[in-house]
């Protein structure tokens, strides 16, 4: 969301993709579509792709989301190599819009260690993203924007202020109760509600459990 | 089919993945499973994947496929960011299934100049793969297995025929009459009838026209 934002204020026309692969927490698909409108993006394009049947992780697959606190180790919300997933696809409606630049939202301070949020890794897929293309190959080369990657959740909410987007729209939890109720407990939650209280920002959430 | 028939008489257990991305050309889904049953393999998942809302390809797009003949630019049957989507997924349920080591038919001999095709774009992906995923961060890193890379048409056809594998069972056409006869006009048919013909080995391959 902040990131989109922040590129509409940078004066970017937005072509919008959002991923349903069928995640525990499919309520963010409604987030995704609430805030696309709010930010005002020329198209948006939900896709299906069922990474349920690969598995391997507690947001597609039958395992439990951890909610004791985030730890240091790499948890089992990590979906194996989604990251690269979503900016390969994004690469691809790229090149076939004519676009160049790419925003994702990752985050390399605030977050819980996923190896796919970090700065080597965006820079290495910039790299790649010129020899998997036609555009890249004739020099018309991408750039990946990861505007909040070195930013801290804190600094995060305090972005979404500065852009008068209301953070209520967003959403965080792994693990929803009763579908859509952020619960609380998980790591999403937990960055969540500590990005707020260091930003001295009232959280608009509703939260399960507070922690 | 011939790289994975090669993975199998290098003694690997396999699970192949199919990606039903909307192509013209989807009886090459058949194709892929008569394949998989004949080979033999311990999973098979078929991946639904619209890549036609995002368009910019003459095989999932309305944009008439080339029949002219085999030019020395990249032709509008490219796919933006196919093959790194693909093995962007591929690498997501190796991870899930702990396979480290991904097999990829990609040939950079006879083919049409697709940028993805290439064996720096490969070289590229595999260092990618260890940046993007947990196993990597943890040491445990991929290997991706282009055996095909270097071969021709021809090389390829002969390494069907050592492997015992019926080439009649691979699709290669772009654009099926009536939907399951190779057209023969295609870049993807004339490089087919290219390869039997160097190789002196009979083409079992029914085309609408021979070239």
């Amino acid at each position: 969301m902040v990131s989109a934002a922040f590129a509409k204020e940078q004066g970017y026309e937005i072509v919008a993709l959002t991923v349903d692969y069928n995640q525990r927490h499919k309520i963010e698909l409604q987030s995704a579509n609430q805030i696309a409108n709010k930010i005002g993006v020329i198209e948006h394009i939900t896709l299906p792709l069922d990474l349920s049947k690969f598995g391997g992780s507690a947001l597609t697959d039958d395992i439990d989301v951890p909610k004791t606190g985030v730890a240091n180790d790499i948890p089992v919300t990590y979906v194996p190599a989604r990251n690269l997933i979503f900016l390969s696809l994004t690469l691809g409606l790229a090149e076939a819009r004519g676009a160049r630049d790419i925003f994702i939202g990752v985050n390399a301070l605030d977050y819980s260690g996923y190896p796919d949020c970090r700065p080597e890794f965006i820079q290495g897929f910039e790299r790649l993203a010129d020899l998997a293309t036609k555009a890249g190959d004739q020099g018309s080369g991408f750039t990946i924007c990861a505007p909040l990657q070195h930013m801290t959740k804190s600094d995060i909410v305090k972005e979404a202020q500065r852009l008068d987007i209301d953070p209520a729209l967003s959403w965080s939890c792994y693990d929803p109760v009763e579908g859509n109720v952020h619960c609380g407990l998980c790591d999403s939650c937990r960055l969540r509600q500590k990005g707020f209280e260091e930003a001295g920002i009232a959280d608009p959430t509703v939260y399960a459990v507070r922690t």
